[in-house]
């Protein structure tokens, strides 16, 4: 156990700032285990100097980060991702402090590490191995292909600022983190009072790891302070918790006056809806009520995606209500230590408190149909030190009443309502505002389709459920590193995650308008314009010789009517096109026979082809193939390949390089044009 | 001329809101002709009803947009562009009002109806014909493939609020409202008092064209009063303007309250650079001085990307001063209606005061090479009454004095400031804290790439200006319609058009989270694992008849030794992995002998083609090629073929089909798959 949560007087969290452990200058306020009550630590940010801190990252994080490139940012994430799970027995114990069963701990732990692990790939499979990263195709800006533009990726040069809920200790500051360090922009982690000694666990973790560079994350425990009056233009602020403190983060002054890119997660009324079709018996019916429970009572419903409104058809809402209420009364509540124990403690007394004046402000729209707000009993532990409560099912008979689309209680509580058709449905999810996460669980695709259509816009994410896809489903409250995490309106306009959008998000997205030779020279891609080096045939060169720019011309090969006819005969591709005369003539884009286009890019690699062993190891692939001249019997065919992109493979003998492919005919037009995807050897 | 600038009385202008034109029930405030003091017309918002006004924009615009397809909105922004460029020559008459002369006016009104076309065309060559978007790849979320995830982009419920700045009273409302329209979203525009004569005749054109559908467009012709205390979730506001201004909106407690998407493009102070190597005699010289002249005169300064800080290397401030002021010298400044005037009037007196007022805080950096602020000799017209003011260019030899970096003259207003290295420049590019445009003329593309480099996290356009691409640039002022516009910082945060990203900006990004068959249900492409349906042959089936999911299961084939020593001797792709059996086996990917991917797709063909004349024209091209597997000799083919996405074009006998192929080997394992894309006639 750590030195913090011995007994006697618990010690204040350390912060890390500006390149190490700092200590606040008083003693703090006391932070509370959430089952026993008793002290865990103190905490407090009094005299830390915050603006130095974000100085520190900018100066000292900022620059170390971007002289890395994507794939080796993407190595240390994997390395760090390790070294954390490693550890991870360690933080699932200290996790029970915060009321947190092991199923729970996992939940955020788990969670946290694997979206390490998920941005690292990312960042090796679809970033290039390079500090630049070009965004989207090249855009010819002029008839002659003397202009071109494109968006390029750039780092900002502030820092990532976190403040965090405290629901997830773990997962809340990775989920962050991983997207801010794969741009390559430092991060500075503030979590909530409550559970902070998990986060500085975490932290204190990493830094031990040595793995990052100094100043790519830091830790300021205790209050925010000052911490915002220092942003700059340069800087983001990332904020997940309560609607109205997301409301007076983003009208701060200093992030107003620099437009300070501000992402917000809250707290949304989320939905579940279960199908007409799903009625007792059927698996949809079962997962519905399984959802429901498991929602309401993981991390003791404490998720900001947990399901508040749960929407049935009028005519099933009494045995959902019976169902939901047999599986809750199976729940035992108490110490999350204890092995029976399946919902652990809210993360606070004061937690519990809100939690119970929420619910008498839904109260006033429906009644409680499980659990008593103010009593329950429990396994192993003290009820009144302990922030425990019990699983609250309510149920509003009248759909059309405010509270439950507005009151949201953070706990295992959630309203039963009743809906008459698809379209009072998709009302119905509007009225929550904008959510995070909805779901319908349903065997009906057309049902499906028009609640997803209708909630879309009100919605960060939607979960179909159903029995094809419920045994991988990870379902409805689980963000997943590659999708969309955060919704409009209510749940705070952000957008987290969803692969490299996450990323994106800490880059300037700028337009460059060049020639073909400098924007070349600037995205390290090689684009149709720019100056090309013929000579030593291309495929001969390992990625150590090999120059974007490098090219073959082959050519030319004249195609013949001998050609197309045995080709389709050999293939069995006897297209009317390429075999009738007459048929091919009346083809409104041919007017005769043409070649396959399989033959014009299969001759084309007989001619930039290099047949003995060399570093070229495989043509892996190809991509973005258009024809764009019929080739008639007789035409000559020529092809030009230059190296486009190479990239390294980072701990591999080989990278990949792409290839432009322009075949052209005697005239100089363009038949077909596409991408060659190749494995070469670094050496030899 | 219009009924409003008649002399006599000018009359009030008329907004179109709730459905109609509607007069204030006040008598307005007067708004002046820029060049002769006179009123041109009268403007109020008073006693409209905003609330009701964004109301008829969700109820009936939106509802009406969201059911035309992303292709037929295209089309309607065509039919609109075209309908506007046969009335430009009354909205270039109207211009001159505004004190811009036919140059200004073509910029402002023919940059506008290319906008149009431009996101016509991206509408229809670049989104689905349909109303959903699906966005980026399908998502496997389990290793069993029964559970995938996948972007939805869908139209956002509310109206795009745009208030505008004076100087862009055509392409301003056009630039916003073209992506919002594509997306399907409702627009609602503000223009800027002193030009809103322009923009009210604009939208008289475009309501007189009837083209749109009712509440697709509102124009609100006055103060904004309480237009932003009716905003609601899926509500958007788009500001050009001021930054202060930008600051107080960003900050409004409705915005913030409903997390309203926020976009602002605010003047900034942006630079333009030249490099070491443009000495005087090259062209890169020229074209500097020729770049600045334009950008200090064009629109007589008063535009938001125009150059405020041309940075030279020190050795050459002395030839660039005098080159760029014998330049201006030459530009007659007058009445914008006269042939011989090359720069007209800023937009009011009120306009010029406020240049007056910034360049006394300028020149206590700088001094005033060119140009008297307090006088300028014009042709054919009052200098006192029209709001004419000379292009002044200013020189501060210490470019580290804070004034230039920070303060805007929106006019013919430049400092030019020396530097010493790239990396000063680059420090000193930042100290704008945020700008929409910087350019760089340069014949060194290393010089090109270190700056572009270091100030694109400043920048949302870069400009590298050079021999090469001189002809065909567009220079630095011009917002393109494909490129991001917005900057970070002081110049708001924003981002515009951009393409689709632009579009993207008006929708909800929505993860969807299903079974393949409920995900192609809802997005309306075949996704793997969805059921397909075999039968009759589907390339005898046209449009018409062709559903997604439409299947047919060709082969086995099998490859022989033979097929492949032929294949490699008939094309002449002799690569030893097809003919060398011993060093294919040292291959490390290999292991022996394998068949060509292109002999493979090809057969792959030759499985799946139906030969006859038939309702597929054409295939013309195939993407996302990946060889899976080694096809060894003896190995048998087997393809399945699936109807994929399916796009009719509209005005045309036929549309697009993408195909998924998947060739499989006798252990059914995937060797290669790819998409096919072909032509397929709508009948017959």
């Amino acid at each position: 156990m750590r030195r913090f949560v011995v007994t006697g007087v618990p010690t204040v969290l350390p912060s890390y700032v500006s390149g190490g452990w700092r200590r606040p200058s008083d003693d703090g306020t006391p932070v509370r285990d959430a089952v026993t009550g008793h002290d865990v630590a103190r905490i407090s940010a009094s005299g830390l100097d915050l603006g130095a801190a974000l100085e520190h990252g900018r100066r000292t994080g900022g620059p170390a980060l971007r002289e890395l490139t994507f794939h080796q940012r993407g190595a240390l994430l994997k390395a760090l991702a390790s070294h954390l799970r490693e550890h991870r027995d360690e933080l699932y114990s200290l996790s029970a402090h915060t009321g947190a069963t092991r199923g729970d701990a996992k939940f955020d732990v788990d969670g946290g590490i694997g979206t390490l692990f998920a941005y690292s790939s990312l960042a090796r499979r679809e970033l290039p191995d390079d500090t630049v990263c070009a965004d989207g195709p090249v855009l010819p800006l002029g008839k002659g292909g003397t202009f071109l533009g494109r968006h390029l990726l750039t780092p900002l040069h502030g820092v990532a600022v976190q403040i965090n809920a405290f629901n997830f200790p773990v997962w809340g500051p990775l989920e962050k983190f991983a997207p801010a360090f794969v741009a390559g922009v430092p991060t500075l982690v503030k979590p909530a009072s409550q559970t902070a000694y998990l986060t500085h666990r975490l932290v204190e973790l990493i830094v031990e790891s040595g793995l990052l560079p100094e100043g790519a994350l830091q830790l300021v425990c205790g209050g925010a302070g000052d911490l915002l009056d220092h942003l700059t233009p340069q800087d983001l602020v990332s904020f997940t918790g309560s609607a109205d403190t997301a409301r007076r983060l983003r009208a701060h002054p200093t992030v107003v006056r620099h437009s300070v890119r501000f992402n917000a997660e809250a707290d949304s009324l989320n939905l579940s809806a279960l199908g007409p079709d799903a009625t007792p018996g059927t698996v949809e019916f079962d997962l519905y009520v399984d959802s429901l429970v498991t929602e309401m009572t993981v991390k003791a419903g404490q998720k900001c995606t947990a399901i508040r409104r749960a929407f049935v058809p009028a005519e099933l809402i009494d045995d959902v209500e019976q169902a939901v209420a047999e599986r809750l009364a199976a729940v035992p509540v108490g110490n999350p230590a204890h092995p029976d124990v399946r919902m652990g403690a809210l993360a606070s007394l004061e937690q519990r408190e809100e939690v119970r004046r929420s619910l008498k402000a839904l109260r006033d729209a429906g009644r409680v149909v499980f659990g008593d707000p103010d009593h329950v009993d429990v396994v192993d532990a003290d009820p009144e030190r302990g922030a425990f409560c019990s699983p609250v099912l309510l149920r509003a008979d009248d759909p059309d009443r405010a509270e439950p689309h507005e009151v949201e209680a953070f706990g295992p509580v959630s309203t039963l309502m009743p809906y008459r058709s698809v379209e009072q449905l998709v009302d119905l999810a509007a009225r929550g505002q904008g959510s995070l996460a909805g779901s319908v669980v349903t065997a009906d695709a057309d049902f499906a389709r028009a609640v997803v259509l209708g909630a879309a816009p009100w919605h960060g994410r939607l979960l179909v459920l159903d029995a094809d896809d419920a045994g991988e489903s990870t379902g409805h409250g689980s963000p997943l590193p590659h999708l969309v995490h955060g919704g409009p309106g209510r749940a705070g306009g952000g957008q987290e995650l969803a692969g490299l959008h996450g990323v994106a998000h800490h880059m300037q997205r700028t337009s460059v308008q060049a020639s073909p030779a400098v924007l070349s020279a600037v995205t390290g891609e090689w684009v149709a314009g720019a100056p090309r080096r013929e000579g030593e045939h291309p495929f001969r060169k390992p990625l150590s010789r090999l120059r974007v720019g490098d090219a073959v011309v082959a050519g030319p090969r004249t195609v013949t009517s001998e050609d197309i006819a045995h080709f389709a005969e050999f293939t069995g591709d006897t297209f009317y096109a390429h075999t009738d005369e007459q048929a091919a003539a009346e083809n409104p884009l041919f007017g005769g026979i043409v070649a396959h286009g399989y033959l014009v890019v299969s001759l084309a690699a007989g001619l930039f082809v290099s047949p003995e062993p060399g570093p070229v190891l495989a043509n892996y692939g190809l991509e973005n193939l258009r024809f764009l001249t019929p080739v008639k019997p007789g035409d000559s065919l020529t092809v030009t390949l230059t190296a486009k992109r190479i990239t390294p493979r980072t701990g591999a003998d080989y990278g990949e390089v792409r290839w432009d492919a322009d075949v052209t005919n005697a005239e100089g037009e363009s038949v077909a044009k596409y991408d060659v995807l190749t494995l070469v050897a670094k050496e030899g």
